[in-house]
């Protein structure tokens, strides 16, 4: 049984970010349009959403910014563009992945930045690069999360270990990540579990980061709240890579702190995302992403599969269970 | 934590139970071909499925038989032309409505019919109607449920009460019927306890039936097994009522028993199922649904909603949250 009187009464800890222009970029190579940017901030600022990710701080030496919308670099003078002086409670996030960033050159001082945190995103086998940003980061004056990607894949004592490492460091958050949308809910209470040992030596909070190829992305979440989870990210109509996310509708839905309201997000949706949907950016659960993360596979292939509009899914399915 | 081991293993007393024709049925009004019904049959004695519901026994007084296809009335000789004999390890179903069932004229002796169970549905103010109905198919010789619906709404002294009343009856399966998709699991845990309660006492199982309002219909049947439920509901593509329900290909994806196999599911799913809603039949989780299930109420208004394409979202969640 979950902490479900907490839960009727919320726990004050409780961060929600707002993912959608970072994980539903993937989706439209980052291209929004500044209105839909805009409107999304104040949307965020309305509902109580504590932290909006606007993106990655990609190389532009690995990546060719004529190929990528602006959201994908997340210069500081593109989001100043947005948010001005940012006179809001809304804090701003930005995804930094180990090897894809020039962190020494694009992140300055917190103080001349309009972002808060930065979210460090590694595998369980770049943790030491990732301990150096993450060090770089908060020297420079941020708050940093470290956001453990392709969990359903690690094995226990390795991620032990693993989180003993980044206990060390400033690192606020560790974050769970579900990039193949593989778990159920009781292998998130153990993972919870997991986390929570390091989590209380080393005084850090735990985050949840869903994907929701199996529709288990908000059941998760909500198992990792009632494990003692605080930071739970969210998407716009769960936008996201392939199967998409935790739904923030969903998510605000449930909380119960009164500081969030759902109100804004049911607008939002209704007069931004359906049109997104309408003029064909393509996410959300299908089979074939219920067929990899069943397989505890990397969503790639399913990607593909819906990219190029193929509609044979059990075609799909003997490909995928008969490749070596 | 759930019985993580015992789901691994598999429990052997497990039971599913496809309702894809019957909560199907409400959203095209019953009219599938008898292709589609014959697939179904095989495809479900390929997967392992243990039941398979084809409809309701609804009382052609109170219903226009020339408005519905043959599936709303399940008539015996309907049932044969699919199954013949039913030379296989699948059992067929067909549900009853308390007050909306000749159930006196309709229901003969079970040597005489293709059925095995009768599932009887009902609210919690009609319990003793329902009553009546689980001693007379149980006398006949059927296998019996009862299906609780709306059990979001009810009172759980209310409930332990009625399931006190079930217990002295005949009937082999208490349901939980979360018809309005109001659910979170840890709610779901709770229920399951006082349903565990009543079934040790008088040697019944249990059973689950969810809707997907809030992405949570397979969730919620997963923390059920969890919590000791065996009987378990799914449909081939979530196909039903409103949002519809937990996916067959989700749920035995998940389960371990051997004796289930989403192969042929996946099969049926692509061949058929994407089908229907090429052709129009619209079902499955979308904004209306979630405000519905979020506010706990029936999701009538929200199959409105649908029926006349809206899409206008926020103005519907205005309308329902102003109304008396």
């Amino acid at each position: 049984m979950k902490e479900i009187s907490k839960l009727m009464n919320y726990r004050k800890d409780v961060r929600v970010v707002d993912a959608t222009l970072r994980d539903g970029g993937l989706v439209n190579d980052f291209y929004f349009t500044d209105e839909f940017v805009k409107a999304l901030y104040f949307t965020n600022i309305r509902a109580g959403v504590d932290y909006m990710e606007f993106g990655y701080k990609a190389s532009s030496e690995m990546f060719d910014e004529t190929k990528f919308g602006k959201w994908k670099f997340c210069k500081d003078e593109d989001i100043r563009a947005i948010v001005g002086d940012n006179d809001s409670d809304l804090k701003i996030a930005v995804m930094a992945d180990v090897g894809r960033c020039d962190y020494k050159k694009d992140i300055v001082d917190r103080n001349e930045s309009p972002v808060d945190l930065i979210r460090v995103a590694t595998y369980l086998n770049t943790i030491p690069s990732a301990v150096d940003m993450i060090e770089y980061a908060s020297k420079k004056g941020y708050e940093v999360s470290c956001n453990i990607m392709a969990i359903s894949n690690t094995q226990e004592r390795d991620l032990e270990v693993a989180l003993d490492i980044l206990g060390q460091t400033p690192v606020d958050v560790f974050y769970i990540v579900d990039s193949y949308g593989a778990l159920y809910p009781e292998q998130v209470a153990r993972i919870v579990d997991i986390y929570k040992n390091a989590a209380e030596k080393y005084g850090k909070k735990i985050g949840m980061h869903a994907h929701n190829n199996q529709q288990l992305a908000f059941a998760n979440t909500i198992e990792a709240v009632g494990d003692g989870v605080d930071w739970l990210d969210g998407t716009y109509a769960g936008m996201g890579r392939g199967a998409g996310n935790c739904a923030m509708e969903l998510l605000l839905g449930f909380l119960r702190n009164p500081k969030y309201n759902v109100y804004p997000v049911f607008q939002f949706v209704d007069k931004y995302m359906m049109k997104l949907k309408e003029e064909g950016t393509v996410w959300g659960y299908d089979l074939q992403y219920l067929i990899t993360g069943l397989l505890n596979q990397h969503p790639r292939t399913a990607i593909q599969f819906t990219k190029e509009g193929r509609k044979d899914y059990f075609e799909f399915y003997r490909e995928v269970v008969t490749q070596d």
